[in-house]
């Protein structure tokens, strides 16, 4: 396979920053090849959501790899632990939550990497952000930084010269807000993104954990009503 | 669960040298938590390897994880592409073969990682080594030195400065005859480890493939017979 400037893995987890940075990818002009994960998360709903938010876009492919790190254990999405509700904004904000989950952001990009490689995509696209988010290490511009300059001593296409390893953190200093309007602007249809740690069993998003607290307050500020369903509002 | 100083998570692939570097951890008074990995390599042997090695040495836990990596494609040990036999030295050493997996031991770390974290355990012993190595780039001290740095920015308990964590590489700088002196001086019985990338369905190595022909170096350079069978010897 040729070295294709134009050519991303884009992390796609189904969630209103992933799908956000989907359509950003996309409208650089990306050929965009989406990598979902099965990992034991307890909001399996979030796959389907994936799946066909990358069916609505078109995108060149779609591949959904199944990890078992829910066997490692160690947080509230794959484990016993309870996913914490009603907790306001300053809570949210301060130290790492129980929903953390050991190392995800690291696995997930370092899964993209291989991908990348095997692809010769010498982009990866990961949404995160470190204005209104969880509080997780791994969502940290140190974090990224880090883990592209180990991503060019990692791979042989790097390492020869052949192709540098470059991740992409379009929403990095986003607020909420901004990565809904943005959104908009690019056509994401939220309605088939799914964002809560615990949903029912209907599909419906709780309305309480801090992923659905942090994504309804940023439709709030965004002004734009949240199309999804929620069982308790 | 508690931080503890001598607790360690051991990569195990089931090859000579993840079980030096088991038993050199054992040999250091570690309480070793043992990661293997069912990639969907196609020298599954090793995986029973593993097992039988981590029962000799009645590690703490062995855990495998299926991570379905074998899709990302890009490699002769998990797809269709050959398994390149009977070269020389020069070649072996010479580029990066297409054995090479892409992004593997960046997997493989992470996910060491992610429960490592969730054990409390900071060391991570990997058995990469660059003397009589096939070429990998993640076998060398660069990537394993930004891995742990990466790491350190990655994961909870070393953000909030409760532990950091520390890569360990004892074979790094080691030839393979030292590797397998190093193993004996610790009662490594190698007729239970598995090295070939291309075993027969009796379970034989191959003794032609560059892992085959760096491991029977090592043994005549140790002056020690290789106890397991070869197919073509």
């Amino acid at each position: 396979m040729t070295f294709c400037e134009k050519k991303a893995v884009v992390l796609l987890s189904g969630g209103l920053d992933s799908t956000t940075t989907l359509a950003i990818a996309l409208s650089e002009g990306f050929e965009c090849h989406c990598l979902s994960f099965a990992y034991g998360q307890r909001h399996l709903n979030e796959l389907e959501a994936a799946r066909d938010i990358a069916r609505s876009f078109h995108v060149k492919n779609h591949l959904i790899l199944r990890l078992d790190i829910g066997h490692i254990g160690g947080s509230a999405l794959t484990g016993a632990i309870d996913v914490p509700k009603q907790r306001n904004l300053l809570e949210i904000q301060t130290g790492i939550p129980v929903t953390y989950v050991p190392a995800r952001n690291t696995i997930f990009l370092s899964c993209a990497l291989a991908w990348a490689e095997a692809l010769s995509a010498p982009h990866i696209f990961i949404g995160v952000n470190a204005i209104d988010y969880s509080g997780y290490p791994d969502c940290r511009p140190e974090f990224i930084s880090a883990f592209e300059k180990m991503a060019n001593l990692a791979v042989k296409a790097a390492v020869e010269g052949k192709m540098p390893i470059l991740i992409r953190t379009p929403l990095i200093h986003m607020t909420k807000a901004d990565i809904i309007r943005t959104g908009i602007r690019l056509g994401v249809d939220y309605s088939l993104t799914h964002s809560c740690y615990d949903p029912s069993p209907d599909g419906s998003a709780c309305g309480q954990c801090d992923s659905c607290l942090l994504r309804l307050r940023g439709f709030e500020e965004a002004g734009i009503p949240d199309p999804i369903k929620y069982a308790t509002l």
